[in-house]
């Protein structure tokens, strides 16, 4: 009997799954859930009992949160990663790390097939299909929702005529908790113009007043939060927590799906967005100009890379070598402010601070340099203009 | 005589260069005020009336306003330009206009020299520097200011004593006011962790509440608030009054100065910020993914080289004619809703809309693709990597 | 009976096709022949004949050449552009064009199909079906040897069965002629150390000595030969005719096809080679810095999308504004020296040349600038490396 | 008495300001020459001669080839770094290395002053001047010949009064002859349409026939010539022996300067030219698309930064690590053939090479996909394009 590793959510899709995988096609069937941080041990709890419900011959639930932060979020806060300068690619980046885990834990199980509950209208098929091919070719996928275009309530008849009844309920807005921030799309982010209601963004906007928190940075990573180390996976918990019932963190991004269509979906994210704001108000003060700008170049590229299914793609290793680079004197303090639908980034402090030196020769601009200097500088900075102008003005 | 014009602003600095000008050189001082929409009538009547009683043998206020507009503003909204992700350019933009129209009055009214109150230790002075030599190499530039580091006390006391004896006030902070924003310098910005108070920013947030707003874009150009058409100057005029009560538009951008040194500076800029993000917001809908990178690559350095003095560098014509064969398309109308201290890019609607079409075939998704072409599309998308990975494992 | 333009060129491929979809299909099968350049008179009679005789309907020759070199070829020379610094994208760029005419000549008819040969293991399947599926969507694309995966040999004898009995020969090479060079492939370029054979070449080195030549350009186009007026596409074969017997314009390209594979070609492209080493020979006399920058940006893409099949990207209009906007001064005569296997720009005149001006303030650095201005400059170029430092190093 | 060191070549322009400092300026002169690779030992023992006639307190001759290779070749190699798609910075490069092992020494031997001999005119002074002080900010930088802007007449003479007559010769090159190439600069070169003679250079052109040479290649650093291991610096020059007598290697690049002028330059560099093309052609077998696209970008900068004296800039050291990273699997062997004046690069082989494969799976095309996995892809990849045209034309 041939084996197959189901990427199972608990969700109907990856449900009807597993038990079409085992009926009609005679196979054995293991679930698998991979966690980047987005279930609760009560979900997790929940998810493996449905699954051994459903006959899965095994159950495992993945974590590869500290996985997902190292060797992922790192880099997107390293590179200050917004898609079309708003979006944090809160799902899109932890698919990667989902499958890698499955295609891992399929070739140590030994299966001959992986199955994965993804239609055939988005981008998770691309990313799935992607990294399970490159990583084991010769595991088959199979991808029954996709293939048989099969309907809502054909899967739930489905799987009550093989044994198993469960209350499906279809949620008004499909959402994706994870680590790096909640997307929620349906309803309002189907047309152009829709505004998703209070009631549709899963942290409710509670909290009035302001505060001020400060978050440390060592070498480009989060440290600490109002002086307090923790790890990143901790501290970001910690912020959202914080920032969240503010209403921050919450837009609504448009962008181009990998497939070429434009794609419309709400988020929340405090904790990434204030860190990403956070670490690029710190850059501006300890990098020079021209790392800056080969940062925003090559982070340009490896979030697009990353939200186009191709984190496997040998120039993203490149890209983070690169990233880490630039990030040795990315340390020091700042501060934010917190206030209903709204956050600032109050100010920094650095021992590498560019701004500000205790070197008396640079703190005062009157030593470093004089208007002859600039004079000069300006004469020489627009030779080539001055050049143009006199060539070209008594030609035309 | 020789012939000096001074671009003359009102201030302490420029009423100096009059009167030295005229008195140690013995030079006919003629003075010109640039206004790139900065200064109300009842100023300009003053600054004139400032300039005849400090001896000038004429004074004239250039408005350029229309054309600031036309040949920076525009091509600013079409890039959608902030400077590092923050600042708009508020101040560095407009005096490009203001150097080309003094240098174009010097040429005019036959003068040998052009006078400008930089002092040594900012960008100003390149930026009027370079644009003068560049465009009249044959005019000289005087900047007593920056030749006789003059402090400010005995400044006043020259006056006085060459009987202009004036009640010179020392503003707390340094204010730019612009048509694209105003500039907030001084006290806090001086350090890296200090925030501006309230009181610092020019317009104080006194709207509470919330409000919709509906701007139309025509070719990328602003043409309508509210379903009222108006010049670009005067919608981003209205657009100030109605959204910076709410306190919208403020920040503090610490970015790398020509000279090399970091500089912090606060601004308001409730207009420019709106009009970006809704412009942004709109070429998501209607532009390809590979005309927004595009956009953002060429504008990244229309921004740069605009704000280091470089506007006349011949490449910024060449960005410009891009840019504005980008815009053929983005054409709609947006939304946007207003409350204390944040603003919200709703949604938009846009006969170009990429994302929701009339045409049956692209609406719906499964008419325009299936399943197996995805599959297929993935195969190919990842067929390098798979081909690395089979190469490269297997070797190490 | 449903109406069919089959894209013919004469060969086995696409007359297996015109037989095929009548007999099979019982279709009305119409061919069209696209000239890009690489067909000459007699060629195009016998393939009209051969059209006929499969039992084509009717056949036309459709010559582009010009609209090809105004459309694509120009923009190539302004962007100086050679695919990995090395193959000028003879085949790729003119299959776009084949491309538009045959989806336009299938309106025209009102043809309810378009075939054409591809195999499914090529770059040009994506090329054609890109654009026709683009421009005209309600069009079915049909490709018989690319579903039937049918080999050469029943190609030929199925020809044979329906009454076409032709002394079908396979090359050695397969070569593609085009005006902007001739691919050749086969034998040795399948492996990655292969060295194709002078005989392989369809110009043979028969030219010993040397000789040189003298290309002027207006605005970025070649306009003259030694002198000689000339339309573009008379002066590419000209300069052919003077620069292939020398063995000029060879190399081999390996480069990554659309779909990921390596490929490998050979190729003979004398005059696109002269151009455009040429033509950026003049350009670096007469723009700036950062326009030869930008350009080389722009066109590397332009470059590659037009490779991979999105000559239709809206972004290629972008950029071709963007690049005739910057050959307003690319003005000049280029001296070109011809010597067996190699050809060395000499150098070049022009009137607007920024190293060499007429006006005595240019051409004299000591009156341009002084030792102070660049130690000046010096000083505050190197600021920021200087700060860094300064901060760094003593932190660590 | 203040200790000053020169840096010292053994010309005219550094001789006088050995003499003209311990005169002048009663300082105690010491001298340094930096040897990048380009002087013979017979060389060296003269200009310590000439040095100890002159009056230096002390000379030394700082050997820093290894480590220009180490810290400066290898990254140009790694980025097939062709300025302008020319030139290999022959020149360039080397001056950083030159400034830092002086600066390094002043500090050895507490020197309170570094002298150089640039003029006014040239980058020179601005690779020096810049690296002096940002490595040293407190010692002083004395360049009596951009001070004093003196005449060659004058320099000699002063000498001959203060007892140091040597038959200086004006030759008619200014020759500057590396490991990484030889520059020749005059007559010809100083204006935009002079072509060197034969004799200019300094290899003569005296081989005919052809022959082919193998080089071996290890994680991007050439390691073996013809099969015979040896280090990077004695396989560059082993490769300038075999390939300069053909009259290889030789062209004339013009370009921009630091300082805005355009300049015009010779070079024989036949080691430079050789190993970038047969190292780039081994890339484009090895690496990715998007690799072989970012190793570009950043390269050019890599080179724009080197040119422009900004080696110590902090981005140049992040380049370095991205350069390094992508050459894990850029090992193998490329053959390449010399003929009169023309190098062709053959083919390569390499265990990492993506296009031939060892795997079945992917060495036949049909295996890895199908021509319907193509039509899918297609179908996807022009999506964009196809709404893009959908939406716009039946809207205008």
């Amino acid at each position: 009997m041939e084996k197959v590793v189901v990427a199972f959510s608990g969700g109907l899709d990856t449900s009807f799954c597993v038990k079409y995988l085992k009926e009609e096609k005679q196979m054995e069937v293991h679930t698998a859930l991979v966690n980047t941080g987005g279930f609760s041990d009560s979900e997790l709890e929940a998810i493996t009992q449905k699954a051994t419900a459903l006959g899965s011959a095994s159950h495992v639930n993945i974590d590869v949160t500290q996985e997902y932060y190292d060797r992922c979020i790192r880099y997107m806060i390293f590179g200050n990663i917004l898609k079309n300068s708003t979006y944090p690619l809160s799902v899109s980046s932890e698919r990667a790390f989902q499958a890698i885990a499955i295609v891992e834990y399929a070739k140590k199980v030994g299966a001959t097939h992986i199955a994965h509950g993804s239609t055939g209208a988005g981008n998770d098929q691309v990313r799935f299909d992607l990294i399970f091919a490159a990583l084991a070719p010769h595991i088959g996928i199979i991808t029954p929702i996709r293939d048989l275009t099969i309907a809502r309530h054909d899967e739930i008849e489905y799987l009550k005529k093989h044994g198993y009844d469960y209350p499906w309920s279809k949620a008004k807005y499909s959402i994706n908790h994870g680590l790096w921030g909640t997307s929620v799309g349906g309803v309002e982010t189907l047309k152009a113009d829709g505004e998703l209601p209070e009631e549709a963004y899963p942290t409710q906007a509670t909290k009035s007043g302001a505060e001020r928190l400060h978050v440390a940075f060592e070498q480009g990573m989060p440290v600490a939060l109002n002086g307090k180390k923790m790890s990143g996976v901790a501290l970001i918990r910690a912020l959202k927590d914080a920032a969240a019932p503010y209403g921050i963190g919450r837009d609504v991004h448009v962008g181009d799906t990998i497939i070429g269509i434009k794609g419309r979906v709400g988020f929340e994210a405090a904790a990434p967005l204030i860190l990403i704001k956070a670490h690029h108000l710190l850059e501006k003060h300890v990098l020079t100009k021209w790392q800056q700008y080969w940062k925003e170049q090559l982070a340009t590229w490896y979030g697009m890379l990353l939200h186009e299914a191709q984190y496997l793609e040998p120039v993203m290793r490149d890209i983070e070598k690169f990233l880490t680079s630039t990030q040795q004197h990315v340390s020091g303090s700042v501060e934010v402010k917190l206030q209903p639908y709204h956050f600032a980034i109050v100010g920094c402090k650095s021992p590498h601070d560019l701004m500000s030196s205790k070197f008396g020769e640079y703190g005062e601009v009157n030593k470093a340099f004089t208007g002859d200097d600039v004079k000069g500088f300006t004469n020489i900075l627009g030779m080539q203009m001055k050049i143009y102008n006199a060539v070209n003005e008594n030609q035309n």
